[in-house]
């Protein structure tokens, strides 16, 4: 731990740190945290497949949980990605402050929003509300890692040959998940089905395109 | 670990006291076991939002969660400060004793039941008992934290370097979470609305209050 | 890790044992996924309080809930306690092995039944059925906890110097909680509002009478 | 942490590895967040265990959750299976790389979906569609872990000593559970119960068979 007295007389103290090495247990508790919530929200995203007891036709209900199965493997998928950045990121951290704690709960809300938002699409999937309400989710999501990141290359926060080895950088493809969902929200307006067939589309061009230009922004 | 024997033929015995250099592993198992439990709490808010299948205006549907994304939002912000509470408490620790685990299975029991009073607030903003309901527990919570803190300190179970640095401390600022809540309480019974919108006034109100006043608490 | 070859021909392996020192990770896993399963059935607890929506008289179904917040606060004390029991077992452990953690699984499965037994309870408090169901999934937890603290001192996997000051042994106390239930059951067959009440009865009976008798257990 | 750097221009980088020894916090942080995952599947298991408020004749409906309570017991038993599988896999590795983290995630997905698929088969168990959905699930997720197994072999993420004590490798063991299930699944289209039947003649015999044949697998 390192500073955290209060700053003479100017009333806003400067952030708390947690070093890795000094207080390792702290810095673990917001990683392990982190992780409870991850695990939780994607094991809720199984609750969104339910079969009702006492159905006569099994293999047609089951079928009709088809769409629910497609937006489970969507969102699983989606948040194991999510995961691997976080724990990218925390591989390159050399500790942790307030200012990245807070930024990191906002990352976590939009996590566990993800099972009520996958739900709806599930449910939604032909409606254009709800493909926006779950590229929203998702945006925000992207945008608050973005922060998170931007935030702990600011407040030195970073080990620089860790996060270089790691590709953990503020460069072009910590844009690439928000870029991909915020596109597709004006795409979802004029139709449902081709903004869900954008992400694919989206994600893929993006990820070669980042590849192509050299990173510039963890310098 | 230290201590533990049965003293003499008093009956009573002092209460085990797991200490953090000694019994790392059994400190950092209480830790790990109450963030499991705030995990799951703030991650099990969201399924008070929920979307029932076969919904025909689903745009409206989803407009009549607002209130329940309302109450995400400040459950979530409300755990999210009671998580940081924990972890800079717990960062002052030098220890733990069978009291202090009791005093934080009665605080987490109060996290437990948020998920409960937020969907029943989330529902019913508009109706006093269920205000009364959420700052009953909200506040209950915060008196529970602030007995772990003052038996933490009698029981000379804190490092005080860092508790100064942290800020963790027995004076008023301990008081600022449940006082709000309780103060919210008698409002409540006359305007339920009232009640919602004294949170934010009497938290900011208490935390400039808080910090002029100088911390004697700790001493 | 100690061992784990095939013993010559014997077919049947000794089993593989995890030592704290030497895999300090593997012994740590262990107790960290049973926290998890403790953690999330002690949240779950929480779902057997619901309010639907659209309830016209909240105050009175709020008041409907009461015999279930009487069923949650006492699932959450008994799961407090042998969470308590649980973490002084391990803390006075110097290894596990595949026995030990087949009978972790037992004991974990009977925890995981709690927040059903517990919503039973609650619901149904006042017919026989409801209160042995109840008794009987904590009385098999008392027992399976019992069978593990037998298991760990037959197989050598105890610090004996530990154990005595933290009083894990296999005394009278080890059969208090299963006891207690156990007893109840008969009681539950005459009347099911006398079992509820015995319970506190028995467990005070039982921890004085536990609290006169030397343990010789552990010896 | 090791590699990692882009290798010239070959665009396709080796995989980051994080080494046990070096990155103990990253190496931790999978088996964590997997044991995280492992304890919400275990424990939303009992979620299909239900009793709806109000019910008139309780002993007759806590009977309708026998085969329920079934279905809890087996895969509550090879989730434990499952678990230890994995327990023992990381015991044996000296680090973990992105594929293997991908693999994981797999691995993982198939967990979540257990609870699902044993809510499936406790209600509808006497439905072939039922039990060819839950051996799916199962053969899945036993076919990952065997992938999982192979893959750590292959890029020398195992330490090969401790491996061959806790009997970590890629023999016809690794093939019994998935083995199992998937052999079920035509017995399953022939007769619903035959197949559940199936399970522990199939497992049993496996066993037996596997100690039979000399493990050289994980030569």
């Amino acid at each position: 731990m390192e500073g955290g007295a209060r700053s003479g007389g100017r009333g806003i103290a400067r952030p708390t740190r947690f070093l890795r090495e000094e207080s390792e247990f702290e810095f673990w508790r917001l990683a392990a945290f982190s992780d409870g919530v991850f695990a939780i929200a994607i094991t809720l995203l199984v609750l969104a497949l339910h079969i009702p007891e006492g159905v006569s036709d099994l293999p047609r209900v089951l079928e009709d949980q088809l769409p629910d199965l497609f937006a489970f493997a969507l969102s699983f998928a989606v948040l194991a990605r999510i995961w691997l950045f976080h724990h990218r990121l925390f591989a390159a951290l050399k500790g942790i402050d307030t200012g990245l704690i807070a930024l990191n709960f906002l990352y976590l809300a939009f996590v566990t929003l993800v099972p009520f938002t996958s739900e709806v699409i599930g449910d939604y999937g032909h409606e254009k509300v709800a493909v926006v309400v779950y590229a929203g989710n998702l945006a925000a999501l992207g945008l608050a890692g973005a922060a998170m990141t931007i935030y702990a290359f600011r407040r030195d926060l970073v080990r620089p040959k860790i996060a270089a080895d790691l590709r953990v950088d503020t460069g072009l493809g910590t844009w690439l998940l928000p870029g991909v969902f915020l596109l597709s929200i004006p795409i979802a307006l004029i139709d449902a089905s081709a903004a869900q067939w954008s992400w694919p589309v989206l994600f893929i061009a993006g990820a070669v395109a980042v590849r192509r230009v050299p990173d510039r922004g963890s310098g």
